[in-house]
This record gives C-alpha cells, sequence and structure tokens, in this order.
C-alpha cells in the first residue's frame, strides 16, 4: 500500500499495447469505491478509446499548452515547452472523469455548508484509480491544460456536469524513481515539516511530531 | 492495495487511544506523496490534538448539523439527525487540509486553464492520508458541515488559505462491511455500468467493458 503511494507517477509516456476491459474494469472499481460526501457517488468515467477523438483533444491542448508557455518568461519558457503531452495521442485510453451536483437531489447529507465537496469526492476517485493502476503496472497522467468548454464538446458533455479531469491511461514506458518536474529541476519537493501545524495555523509542530517526521524521512531515502 | 481501498470506510466513532507521533509521520508522508498540479504541493496540515478547541469545533459543526437537519423532511430528518458527529471529540487527532493557492508563484505548468486543479491536488492528498490510515487500521472521518469562516477563526487560519478537508483520525471502534449510509438505508450503491460511457456522453461502455464490469462485480460479491 505505502509502497505503490510512493511509487505512483504522473505518467507521460505510455507504449501502445492496449488495456484489457477486465483490466479497465478492476480500475473502475477501484475508482467507484471511493468516499463521497453523504454518499451521492457523484462521478462519471467517459472512456475515450477512439484515435480521432483522442487526436482531437490532443490538438485542442497542444494549442493550449504553447499558449501557456508564453505565461512564463525565457529559459523558464524553453523549459516548459519540453514537458510533452504526446500521452493523449500514445496512451490507449483517455478516460474524463466528471462530476454530477445534481446526482442526490438537492438536500445532501454533508454538503450544505459546502458545495464543493461533491468535487472533492471525484478527486478521491481519480486518486484510488491512479493507486490501482500503479498496483496493476499501469500508468496514469493527469492533463490540466484545456479549456472546459472544448473539451465539453469534443466529448458530448451537458452544460450542468462539472468536468474534474482527463486521465492518460496506458502501460508505462517506466516508473521514473522521482517525479518529472523534479528531475528536470523545476521544483523540489518541499520539507514535510514546515507543512505541518500544530493547533493554530503557523505553529511549528510538535517536538515529538517533528522527530518523528525526521525519523521517517531518513527511513524513506 | 485493492483490499485497502475496498475495505476503508468513513469512520465515525473512535477509540480514544492516542495515536503514536511515528504512525502520524506515516499518514503525513503518505499525503505529502500525492500528485500536485505543477508539482506545487499546495497543501498544509493543521494538527488539533488541543480538547478545548476539538470541543469549540464540536460545538460550531453541531450546530450546523441541527440547521443542516432542517433542510431534509419529516423521516429524513428523523433519520439525518441520527448520524452523530462525536467523533470531532472522540478522535485524539483532528487534522485541518488546507490549499494555498500561491505556493509556487504566479505561474504554475498545468493550472493556467483550471485554476482549481491545487484544490484537486490536496483532495488527492487527503485521499492517500486515507488509505494509508485504513493500512495501519487508523479510522478517518471526513467532516464537511461547518462554516469555512468559524473553523478559520478557531484554528486561525489566514483569509487567502483555503479549507479543504477537517479531519478526525483515531483508532478505529470498527470497520464495519459497507458504508453506514448504505447500512441504514439512504443511498444504495449505484450500479458502476450506469455511470461509465464509452467515446461520447450518454454512450453506454462497450460489450466488452459491460461484460467485464459485471465480471468484477460477481468477484467483489
Amino acid at each position: 500500500m505505502y509502497e505503490t503511494i510512493f511509487k505512483r507517477r504522473d505518467v507521460r509516456r505510455f507504449r501502445s499495447d492496449p488495456i484489457k476491459p477486465e483490466t479497465l474494469a478492476r480500475l473502475l472499481y477501484a475508482a467507484h469505491h471511493a468516499p463521497s460526501v453523504g454518499y451521492m457517488q457523484p462521478w462519471n468515467f467517459l472512456v475515450v478509446t477512439d484515435a480521432l477523438l483522442r487526436q482531437q483533444i490532443f490538438n485542442h491542448v497542444e494549442a493550449e499548452r504553447i499558449r501557456a508557455g508564453n505565461g512564463f518568461e525565457d529559459e523558464r519558457r524553453t523549459q516548459y515547452l519540453k514537458f510533452k503531452l504526446e500521452g493523449i495521442r500514445e496512451a490507449p485510453v483517455g478516460m474524463c472523469v466528471t462530476c454530477d451536483p445534481d446526482r442526490a437531489g438537492a438536500a445532501v447529507i454533508g454538503r450544505n455548508t459546502i458545495r464543493e465537496t461533491d468535487v472533492y469526492s471525484v478527486c478521491c476517485a481519480v486518486q484510488n484509480l491512479w493507486l490501482a493502476a500503479r498496483a496493476d503496472g499501469i500508468g496514469v497522467g493527469w492533463v490540466s491544460i484545456y479549456q472546459n468548454d472544448c473539451l465539453r464538446a469534443i466529448l458530448g458533455i451537458p452544460e450542468d456536469i462539472q468536468i474534474v479531469a482527463y486521465l492518460c491511461i496506458g502501460y508505462a514506458e517506466e516508473f521514473v524513481d522521482e517525479p518529472e518536474l523534479e528531475t528536470a529541476g523545476w521544483r523540489k519537493r518541499l520539507p514535510l515539516e514546515e507543512l505541518v501545524f500544530s493547533d493554530q495555523w503557523g505553529c511549528p509542530a510538535t517536538t515529538e511530531l517533528l522527530t518523528a517526521l525526521e525519523a521517517r524521512r531518513e527511513e524513506l531515502g
């Protein structure tokens, strides 16, 4: 379990081997067993295997990627543009994961004060699927550079349904040791002890917890 | 891994045994290894062990819970009010998980078109923690009935930080076989085959995938 969590990666390069329906069913059931606010299970899974549709999505994302590159300066832009999204075409399965806010009617337990909890549930489903895939040796990449309206048009998704994720799913060329953005020097993993507070925002964790965090970091290497 | 996914529960009743710092450190590192858009790691973990603070949070949530009950009618209301949130006081550890949208500066890879992807990352971290806890025999309950401003005031969380989750963490009295809301007859698990589409919204999954989903459902029992 812990090993799967630590070895999960955002995969960008895929082999073209197909994914068996039996395997896909395993991943989908893992997602379906995610927690959901008021047990509303607000998710849908749109499995995209048609090559033309995946090409359309790729074309759109590619345009957005280049546009986004202009938001970075000089070296950072050059580096940014090296991060490719070919996985959208290469992975045999695309999956659009959505949230239906009206799935369980108007009154949902636990969603009365914070409406977005339905979307949070869908994210938990994505993470379940991601971990299950890793356990089965399958790679998943989460693409988030797209305009909702374009993806909606390509896949026929109604206005009242919220798009949460577009995933590329396929056998990974490899599972690298550390996140690609870390290897590329884009960003480092932050020191966890700086992200943990005790009782009040900004108050460092207790000495006991800090010691335990340090020991765990050394253990993980 | 799959077993952990299927046996994870939203836990509401806890034993009072403390959680060792070593154990908490394991859970926190599992959360910290979640995926995040542009590797921004936007999360913070505010560990709440002070009994008075947990009592304050309980008082607020309890008032909200009774208020929310009025949103349901007759029998549904009576049933709703039976779902207690004593876990806020009983679990030895409370944890507020937040999102800092400015963690990685203005330009974040993959967050240029859809701003909320930072919050999605935090939800993945919560799910990692939840599964890691289950693997270690520890129960987690996600409380979402609160006003952001009240929780913010009690825990001193700044305005520019988004509250994503408040978790109760402790050794579970038991891990039940199915979700509590299902047992109580509140809602049933939806048939997965109706939630999966193929290539276009509303188009049923392929025959192969439907067959595989059915086989998997029978396998899971």
